[in-house]
């Protein structure tokens, strides 16, 4: 145990997830030694984005405006919407550079385990967006989980009706990996998606 | 990249020593979901600890005060001081229960490569203390390493002539391991510094 102030860092450095009491010990000791600036820049950028960090009116996004930079961007298509499972998603789809439409954050996926039904989604919304802006195919992108497909098939069976084409990201072997390391249940997915070369 | 404050908060955190890109993403995503309180809480634990912790006049171990704990604890022996590199050394040995002395945290070890020579360590003001405060045990417990070796080799060639008893840490195989793992450097050490039974 260490004297007050530096514990009681280290012990707020702990509650922090994959933060064990050792790293959080070497980030304190980082932190009492490094420049006052630095210091004083990480505590004030946890408390700016405590305060100025909202979620985007349209798609749920985080963003610093009424709506992301992504809604607000007049190129994009927006007959074409990727849901996906939660605002960190969208930054690995963009680095694709594949996708031109727009975003819906769901704010999680099915999961009746952890009480997780449809009402703590964000489908009603969701489900408003596609009369709204004239929505034609929605990309559902939850993670390839039990949770996920679920979630997708949710979707599907919902949304549907309301006249929108409904897709899912391709399941198979990842690029550049190796037959031997994958997992049945993504080889089994590989061969069921087969494509025509 | 994600907008404005978030991002910020990313970069931040990937500062850190041994926080990469993903998990200070996945930190700063926590932070966003936290209760207020709680990054709140974190972002003032930064600042107090910058704000309120000081070295100790006599050992320079962290402390909140003019001395630290263990200096101003009267029951501990102070003809007995134990040297470490760094005030995190002082918890470790502390732990241990084994020690009733005071310490001197020497701010680092001697390391010629990094420029780190006798004037950039704590050793003028060990000097001081001996007579000062009637030490007459130097422990020397810098790290086993060819820094801590050759630190500690100095504070005995400087030191011995002030009528102090200089010894180290005893270094070989650890509690509980395995000599099949062993590196030769340790077992050799083990077997110099073996005692009868």
């Amino acid at each position: 145990m260490f004297e007050g102030p530096i514990q009681r860092l280290i012990d707020e450095l702990a509650r922090l997830p994959g933060i064990g009491r050792k790293s959080a010990q070497r980030l304190a000791f980082h932190l009492l030694n490094a420049e006052d600036a630095d210091a004083q820049r990480l505590a004030s950028a946890i408390v700016d984005m405590r305060t100025q960090v909202r979620l985007c009116n349209r798609c749920f996004n985080v963003t610093g405006a009424e709506e992301c930079s992504i809604c607000r961007d007049l190129r994009r298509d927006p007959t074409l919407v990727c849901v996906v499972e939660r605002a960190q998603d969208i930054v690995v789809i963009e680095k694709t550079q594949e996708f031109r439409g727009r975003y819906h954050v769901l704010g999680g996926a099915l999961s009746p385990i952890d009480g997780i039904g449809p009402g703590q989604l964000r489908i009603a919304e969701l489900k408003h967006r596609i009369p709204n802006e004239g929505v034609q195919e929605l990309i559902v992108a939850t993670n390839p989980t039990i949770e996920g497909d679920t979630t997708a098939m949710y979707l599907a069976r919902e949304l549907k009706p309301l006249g929108v084409r409904v897709t899912r990201l391709a399941s198979g072997l990842p690029v550049g990996g190796d037959l031997d390391y994958a997992d049945e249940l993504t080889l089994g997915r590989a061969l069921v998606g087969r494509q025509e070369i």
